[in-house]
């Protein structure tokens, strides 16, 4: 493929997607990965002009996209001198995050052991929710498929190249974490403790196909 | 002081705050310092009355104030079985992956190394801001004035007890972060660089006074 086909194919897919990270500069090859993210996203991408698809659905799915172009695209010269290394600390800073609030919401709406309070436990929904919504594709970048000096991680490799499958997961998760977010707005503790358990479902689903134990 | 005389001192504290996180329950006696939270609360929480405050501002407020009463009031014995250990690793983990979105928008917004991209400050200043709002304070539960184990802490005791200062420093922190994400949904990039400098400003200050080198 000619330097101009590649350069052509990264203009349309951040146009595509509208949110490219641009995390990198092309500054050599993408691999095949490229044209399987332009496979994977154009459908995806189509869905969310659907009428049905609310504004929210659609920067989500243009984060979820987005975020994967930037695994796909981005170079390991990264814009403020991320490295290998702080990418792994800063995902599972995000996912630790996520899990605090998570295990909040759990003891107010399922559990019992915190008393229920709504502000609360949208406060945490909301956190979930943002979390999800910056863009953590970015954080998967080359060299972070496994540990780095002192800093390990629990992704499996496959994550780095089964892009259907990372969008699916991708997509669970951030639907699941607006909705949970929305329940949250409303005050109802049963629909808090639903969308709560979508929520881990849509966690589990990732953790079941990319994490080790 | 008599125990009945504690239980009417926390009551009235979570009265007046409306928000407080109750992760644990008395069990002993707080210290004084809960007194003095009451007084510090007192005209804080009068002020985010008045007319000219908005909804998210009280909010903001009575978030600060619950996690202070959580500073001031919970015991080692948390809801969700959380210990010392994973307190400062989650609170850790939130200032990390509020790092990682404040130096995205840095790239972004003052430096330039990345090009501009009014979605994805949008998305980073949210996370930001959620993560302001989504209660902190309780995770400086007692126990965690030093390190646990492995887990070290930069952490000055005196956040433990100057409760003027930590509201002082949890104030400005709270507002610079609500501003950086009204700011960064306008999608003005000077208007984003501005509040950007505020939240820095606001998260040195905390370090200054609260945290070690």
């Amino acid at each position: 493929m000619e330097p101009n086909s590649l350069s052509a194919l990264h203009t349309e897919a951040c146009k595509l997607a509208d949110s490219c990270l641009r995390f990198g500069r092309i500054k050599k090859s993408p691999s095949r990965l490229a044209n399987r993210l332009l496979d994977a996203r154009l459908p995806l991408f189509h869905v969310s002009r659907s009428k049905h698809t609310s504004t929210w659905e659609t920067n989500m799915k243009k984060t979820v996209l987005g975020s994967l172009s930037a695994i796909v695209l981005a170079t390991s010269l990264n814009a403020f001198a991320m490295d290998a290394e702080e990418a792994i600390e800063f995902r599972q800073a995000g996912y630790k995050f996520m899990a605090w609030n998570m295990a909040k919401i759990k003891a107010m709406a399922i559990d019992g052991d915190m008393e229920w309070n709504a502000q609360q436990v949208q406060a945490a929904a909301n956190s979930i929710a943002a979390t999800a919504n910056s863009g953590m594709g970015a954080l998967f970048i080359p060299g972070t498929e496994q540990d780095v000096g002192n800093t390990k991680t629990r992704v499996k490799p496959e994550m780095f190249t089964d892009i259907e499958g990372v969008t699916e997961v991708g997509m669970a998760f951030h639907t699941a974490a607006t909705e949970l977010a929305a329940a949250a707005e409303t005050g109802d503790k049963a629909a808090v403790a639903k969308a709560f358990a979508a929520t881990g479902e849509s966690c589990k689903g990732c953790h079941d196909k990319f994490r080790m134990d």
